[in-house]
């Protein structure tokens, strides 16, 4: 065979296979500016390729793209690829746990404002670090407020509420030592993630602990309005347009502005439906109501509940959506799936719900969250068949679908997205670093992909531009079109209406050009 | 639906994916003893992922199934599951690069023996480990040996060679600080792998290194004698019963016997069949016959040679293959795909070796490396679709594979399979341990697998059960069928005749029986 012919039978066969990707189609219809935009990334990628990723660094003994996350966060802040992709129009954040979206310290200075809210612990703070237990928060009613305290003096009786403003102004140790300790609590840092607790099921057990501090912050009344309002506030700077948020709803109340245990769900919802009110009617008095079109809630309750129990929030989550038809997206199980129920434990109250749902007239489909593991063939990596069995609209994460070949196809063609989310995945022990992660798979098998964060203040991606650069930096094949496609993707699997979609498709449009054109004046 | 009816349709889609597999036929067609076995080795596996890889450990801060080899290593050795491993007859060794198959502790020793080969280093030996350079050897003639000296005192003049002997008992440092000086040389240790080379760009410089340390003991016609026997012997030890190993052709001579630069390709082919002719009457001496069917050498030149410059290694490899028409195997490049010639840099002259070989009459078919690499959609990750359009026989490890669906199902169908290193590719930072490693989507996309060991000098992975082990342990779905199918898959893609194959296969049938009835024995 000559070589002329041996190229035509390569070319052909590497175009065969690109056939699937879900970019292939966009980028044989690109407009000038687009190509442009396209070569212009590239550059700048294969630039700092070699000038950032590729030279010896003092404190890293080894840089590449892509490369652990809580390593190269700052690396990454300098690159003029991040910050062009700060920029861009992102389409829907789709998969984001809300008690995990605001920068810890954010959530901690909101707290610090509300004289209910207290800390306390099992003992004494100790000076070592290793040697400490996470703190604990609660809002308290007037009438059992705590007194001022030092609670890394050995007088301090462990248990006992201390005023949180008190307790952090009084502490011996220094405010600097309180508020690692509090923070720390709240956030994985990279000794934890690379080092000490470097295994999935290690990890985890970090991971877990910090929603059991953060729970004690966020669900008290008055905070959760301020985190609602600044969640979607950075969500909305950081290029995001629409947002559908898990929920957890395990708790059945909140603690109330009184310091009392009595805030329902249906008020949970009315607040987060009133504050994102309130954001785009903030946004239209800017004239930028572009930049927002609202953001819905995931039904979540944890897989670790019986099945009966899950009846419960079943029922909750149908009487949610009745009242708050346009709020409530779908319902979901979260938790780690490595050592909690499988799907098929809960399939028969599951498929009673969808029967149920059908009669009502009620449309809340199943997001469910699958194989969010590294397990091969076992209970958590078959969550996967349980899943689009049960019809789920999209799948939350989906680390594991890489290794199925036939559900990949279900996917591809019935349209059913993963919610694909990098760095939770890179920083949760799944994959080590963004090259070794599987979703060039699902992008070559054709499967949609939705990019999110997560639980971004836990992982510190505080913005999705951080996802974006990881994916953009790992692959060659894939590139400024292959993100707008994503974005794109986001928009079109999120739960809104046909026309609702359409709607915000061609303001994302819109954004995009705008975006386009402002990487054609850049020299990379 | 109701619950069977559902429980029915999973179980269908389970099985229409699971149909794929290699391992589904063979499962299918159980003996008793295979069905006890399997489930005798799945109850220890279980047993042992608990009371071994999910205790606290006192240095190791996590322990998991699969986790880091050289971490690893010692717990690997005192499980049972390793113990039944090791006697498993493993068919062939398709992918394993002669120069690093022998334990470089015996590779020294043999070396010791000779009083032609020096050593030589830069300058003084530094106390400072870090400071070291690597030893360089070589044989010399008589009228060139060294005097005896002290290769760690300042008096050291760099470059002067020391008789190797010597060089070690008058080290001043210490016999032991010698030993580890050339031994950690020829190796890749934890701390390299996993701290300070721990990207696929710096394993790999220190890996190259190893290479160029032994190459001074190995290419010696005595040592080189001696080394063919080891390997052959260590590997039939571990099971495995015949060999195509891949030698590296890149320097046209070795020093002979009178220390002079002048033993041609012909001779090392020649001697590498004297040996494993030796062994062969060896074990038939001993009525060991069925331990060992032969050995083949896979012709290798190295990826950063010149067009023209490869013309001249496959022009050596035809007259090689003329004159041993049963040992040489086949034509391989090798070396870091990810900085040197991509295949389709020399389609030319491949092409044209394709046309003369078949003019000549000659079967040496490409057995290409392709795709040893995280790009996505670069030229590395594209070398696998130069390998199989250049009709490569087999895949040298191909973990890029798992990206590519299309190329999958023509392996699949054409019979090409990937010889996977699951240690090789974790220790040069392909993946960070086995539960992250593509091989699950190789199985479940029905891909042909031979399983490899690739440079065990270097890695420690000395027998191959180490990486069975790895690949066992990592999966909830494949189990010792499923290795059992890989053995078989061993010598069905060999380059035997089918004949041969035949006769082969029937020999591993019965080894196999008998050590599936040993395991029969195990109390799990």
């Amino acid at each position: 065979m000559a070589f002329d012919a041996y190229w035509a039978s390569r070319t052909s066969l590497i175009e065969e296979e690109r056939s699937l990707r879900r970019d292939t189609a966009y980028i044989a219809n690109l407009t000038e500016s687009e190509k442009k935009a396209e070569e212009i990334i590239r550059k700048i990628r294969a630039t700092e390729a070699k000038t950032i990723w590729s030279v010896e660094h003092e404190e890293i003994p080894a840089l590449f793209p892509g490369m652990e996350f809580l390593t190269a966060r700052k690396l990454i802040e300098e690159t003029q690829l991040f910050k062009v992709l700060r920029k861009m129009p992102k389409g829907g954040l789709l998969h984001a746990h809300f008690d995990a979206t605001v920068d810890t310290e954010v959530l901690f200075c909101i707290a610090l404002k509300h004289p209910a809210i207290h800390v306390r612990a099992p003992g004494p703070l100790a000076a070592d670090t290793a040697s400490r237990s996470p703190p604990e928060f609660r809002a308290l009613p007037v009438s059992q407020f705590g007194i001022a305290a030092d609670i890394a003096s050995s007088d301090y009786v462990g248990g006992t509420w201390i005023p949180l403003r008190e307790a952090r102004d009084r502490c011996s140790l220094g405010t600097e030592v309180f508020d690692d300790w509090v923070i720390g609590s709240m956030r994985i840092n990279p000794t934890e993630a690379y080092k000490t607790h470097n295994s999935v099921t290690k990890i985890w057990q970090k991971f877990l602990s910090t929603f059991v501090v953060s729970k004690g912050l966020i669900l008290f009344k008055p905070v959760y309005e301020e985190y609602v309002y600044e969640f979607l506030r950075s969500s909305i700077e950081d290029g995001i347009m629409y947002v559908e948020a898990r929920i957890n709803f395990r708790f059945k109340t909140m603690i109330g502005d009184d310091g009392e245990d009595n805030v329902d769900h249906a008020q949970w919802v009315e607040i987060f439906g009133q504050v994102t009110d309130r954001i785009m009617q903030e946004l239209k008095e800017q004239g930028r109501e572009d930049e927002f079109y609202g953001a819905r809630i995931i039904y979540t309750a944890v897989r670790f509940i019986s099945k009966k129990e899950l009846e419960w929030y079943l029922e909750d989550c149908i009487a949610l959506k009745q009242k708050f038809p346009h709020i409530i997206a779908g319902f979901d199980l979260v938790g780690d799936e490595n050592v909690q129920h499988p799907l098929i434990y809960y399939a028969e109250p599951l498929l009673r719900f969808k029967e149920r749902t059908k009669e009502l007239g009620l449309d809340i489909p199943f997001i469910f969250h699958a194989g969010e593991t590294l397990g091969d063939g076992d209970h958590v990596d078959q969550n996967l068949f349980d899943a689009i069995l049960l019809g789920t609209k999209r799948i939350g994460h989906g680390f594991s679908m890489a290794k199925h070949p036939l559900l990949m196809k279900i996917c591809r063609e019935r349209g059913i997205p993963l919610e694909v989310c990098p760095i939770s995945n890179e920083i949760l022990r799944l994959t080590s670093s963004m090259p070794m992660h599987p979703l060039p798979i699902f992008f070559n098998n054709g499967v949609p992909i939705a990019l999110s964060s997560d639980d971004p203040a836990v992982f510190g991606n505080l913005i999705l531009s951080y996802d974006y650069y990881q994916v953009l930096v790992s692959s060659e094949v894939s590139g400024l079109i292959t993100l707008a496609v994503t974005a794109r993707d986001s928009i079109q699997f999120s739960t809104l209406e046909d026309s609702e979609k359409q709607e915000l498709l061609q303001i994302w449009e819109r954004r995009w050009k705008a975006f386009v054109e402002e990487i054609c004046t850049l020299t990379p």
